[in-house]
């Protein structure tokens, strides 16, 4: 039974399996020469509507390090929420690798507005403290969270406005876009985000993460860094390759609305249950789920591997690219009978 | 055409493809604790015969250095062979990932022997001195040529008598075990090498190496290690499901095999070239060739991918686990034609 | 006339410019194996009752970064309060020299309590996220609130509970033994903290701080991580050699003595001004002060080199072991003038 | 008596004693502010007879790695003969701090030529290799050699033309000076020289060393870089009082010539007992002094925290700025009765 912890839990969407099996023909040069890598860059300069700089790795984690390292100097920090999955889930890799500091400040709903970052600004030019210099974001966000279109654009403009530049974690960046029904080119291009995290893997390819650059100028040295950074892949083509129908055929729509609504339905269902609350309202595949103390503690044996909030009795619940509706309906039946 | 640039521009064994594709069925539990990374690791121990740490990566650089800075203390050093991959080719990955410094010391045909090692000892206890902790040597080293079972152990004796361990990069290692008709059990349990970066990509994998340690307490904290570095992948499973058929049905074997003895052909082929001489002798799946100043100048133009070293008119060549006889035969006939 | 901008302003004490001069006869040893370094180090084993390891270097910053990495694996992280100076003023030395992550926690009156570190107990094991094992606290704190003898004892408590250690930032930590009439001792050695940064700068002398273990096995290292934090000082004997008086002559005593009471003094004296108030009670050297927002604005531009909190209109005075009645009651007089 | 083993055992010179007492006076702002480190750094322009930028510090080691770190990016690398200081004896300061590699070259009598540094060239792009970024020297060498003017200005040359800098490491670069009987304008100012450690502890100073630039643009970060370095020290007055007369008066000068002098009067007499050479023949103020091996043998218990290259039976012997004649004589005897 598929289970909802996380979308890490899929597998890949035949297409991809396709992919890599068909880009195995003959040898290809490595490092990234390669077609397929040349093709998936030129689809991504479409997506994107923009002539962008596009480095492939095989993580989130390695995406959101190579991509801020390269933007920063060891003096400058980052600034995000608390619950930023590179302050929380990458056992300190920005600071290992970078030197750097993340200057965390309380979230808000799993989201950070300009005024959040005001305070930072006094720093300016104070050799004793660390210099802002990137604001990251996630879209979707860690608590489930969506950030508007707007949202974005005040945070790029405020950044600019402050010599600061805007990164987003895009893991599931695909879900925002889906879930806005926006574009890849109005949410990200148009915003005047400057560097994205392009996420593959959670939404159906085996692994596969892509560093988007808006600015060559901010990202002349990545080839360098990604090296350094231990995520130049010599086989290159087989993630590369994955991209291309993920863009091509639009697998990445596919698998978003399916596991957005999906988890639209699993929250439409849960509802019916009573005394349980969504904590998380504009969803893209994330459902926080608040349960009576009791209900919780009887879900809490089955649901070990879950991601557990128990002081606040929050359950999180993760929809995926395959999820299909017998597996929610299974999966809520099992709930009640917990319960 | 297939070319003889490097191993890497090879794509994967189509048993690899299959296993990729059979591990894809349905929802796995993420970052490595899924049932496909589990058999790999069982697998591991029996290749080697012994209860070993087994830490699944994504490329060679990631193992050797996930691997390393996992042993060492930060005023700890690494001694290796200037030619070293760690030293020339990490584009500095070591020392920005560890803070390491690397003790590189001249080679000798790729190779380095207790007696290189000997006067970093002086510095032991000396606070204004890099400590000597890890000796890191190449099994089948960049030169092409093969460390024999007895200077294995001879390093491993030296290193262990003075307080050192010994790393093998084995981005190739199974050419070497092959090329020396030897085991794993024999080459490296047996010897006493600490830790090895065993290499899948080069032979036939799609990507995944793998970082074998044969003592639990010096890779204890590697867990975290290797996430801080970048290379928890999340679904692991597609990387570790592809050493399941490697090992278990010798995929490693069966690989090395080819590419060695298709190094032998196109060496065998070669000298009967007039004025053509190989620069090393006993080979794994790596040529180093030497040509007369203008054959060498007239080759240079068609093999502008390769490594040439020019001052020496030496050109490397490498075969893959796919290279058949007909690529040789076409290949050393173009070289005929172009001379 | 004398500022109280901060202790950093004041020079030194004449006993200390007194055996810099004495201790430069003739030729010593250098790198701290000098005649001088020993008896300082003697001295300080006097003062903890304690046979502790000590390390001198020539800045506050310096023995918080090199103590603690010096506790570190890379892996690891410090708890502590937002208003750290580890946290706030040293441009992310920690996380650039160690690449160690600062879990920074809001602090109640500059301080921390142990829950507010029990939340991050939950990672440990989990290789997401970095791993706790220090607790440093500032004694005095940025806020010039002190530690109780009982809070220092159950934070060094909960620490070695749950594999932690507690490290004191104690750049005024004189000022502090000297609020508390208590003794070095008795705060620091039988409340079980781990490491000290005993600072001496701020106190009377030219430049000089010690790290303090009271734990050779934590420190067995540190030799190799303050001559790679470039704090191993050639002619140490001039850092050390001050350390003698200092101790010898308590003249930490009579120097935090003096500034304490000024800072006492110049309280009774503000106090008496109609609408201020002390924000910290009690105090070592620091004041931090609330003004009416029309009068801060007007101390604004005189005080424009002092630290000010303008959304809170509160205003930091701290005095220096050479304040005198004189200075505060002319400080004082020019405040009422401004006003 | 004194002793030949490093001009770190000696003490301060009397002026530089007094500059110290006489800047105690008062209040004054820290972290460099002062009024004192404002007229030192006027004394450096009017030295280098250029608009340089001046950063004081406490060590060497600091300054080397202050300064070319802050030159570096992270997938940089510096160039320098194996004997470099940055190389061996600073315990891996400039790998850990600024996660840099050290491409380090088999010096010739400790200098390094052009033609050492051209190798590292052909990796300029490549993505594998550490960039070639910054050659340091240092002047005068570990060796007891001197680089002449044209030899600095050629590397200059050379660096520049290849998109490279050229630091010197002058922890004893005044004795270059006076034994070139040059000037610094002439021998760095002129020459192109980019960023100098430019040492004073070692010719009579307490401790200090400046960190100079002869470029705004390439140390606009720098003081980022110090306080980050933990070499920020707060009551920079003492360190920067010390360079008013050591640069006003000469005592830089007055130093190093006695040192130069007695190293060449301690040439003199050795010479004079058979079966002496010596190593190193245009000397500041180092002697390498090659024995017999049964006075080497002889000689080495005495000797014991001497520099000696047991190998080739070489005694290294530095003179001071506070050493006399009375001192060589009675060292001459000393060997002499050894013998």
């Amino acid at each position: 039974m598929k289970m909802f912890v996380s979308d890490n839990n899929s597998g890949a969407h035949p297409k991809i399996l396709e992919a890599i099996y068909n880009c195995n023909y003959g040898h290809e040069p490595s490092y990234g020469n390669d077609k397929y890598s040349e093709k998936a860059m030129e689809l991504f300069k479409k997506l994107f509507e923009k002539d962008v700089d596009v480095y492939f790795v095989t993580s989130g984690t390695a995406a959101n390090i190579i991509g801020l390292t390269g933007l920063l100097q060891p003096f400058e920090g980052v600034v995000c929420a608390d619950t930023a999955h590179i302050n929380t889930d990458e056992c300190g890799a920005l600071e290992r690798f970078g030197g750097n500091k993340i200057l965390y400040v309380p979230n808000r709903n799993g989201k950070i507005y300009p005024e959040d970052i005001k305070n930072f600004l006094s720093s300016r030019g104070d050799e004793h403290q660390v210099q802002p210099r990137v604001i990251s974001i996630s879209q979707i966000t860690e608590h489930g969270t969506i950030y508007t279109i707007e949202e974005i654009k005040a945070l790029a403009d405020f950044a600019h406005e402050n010599h600061m530049l805007l990164h987003i974690d895009g893991a599931r960046i695909a879900n925002g876009v889906v879930a806005l029904n926006s574009s890849f080119k109005e949410m990200i291009t148009d915003t005047g985000v400057d560097l994205l995290s392009f996420g593959g893997t959670k939404n159906g390819m085996i692994m596969g993460e892509a560093i988007v650059s808006f600015n060559k100028e901010i990202s002349k040295n990545f080839k360098y860094i990604r090296k350094q950074g231990m995520q130049l892949i010599s086989k290159m083509r087989f993630v590369s390759a994955q991209f291309i129908p993920y863009l091509e055929e639009e697998i990445w729509r596919e698998n978003a609305t399916n596991s957005n609504n999906m988890a639209q339905y699993l929250k439409d269902e849960l509802i019916k249950i009573s005394n349980i609350k969504i904590i998380n309202e504009l969803i893209g595949n994330i459902l926080f789920v608040q349960f009576p103390k009791e209900t919780r503690k009887a879900l809490e044996g089955e649901f070990s591997s879950y991601e557990i909030d128990r002081e606040n009795n929050i359950i999180r619940f993760v929809t995926s690219f395959d999820t299909t509706k017998e597996d929610v309906n299974s999966f809520v039946k099992r709930i009640k009978n917990i319960i």
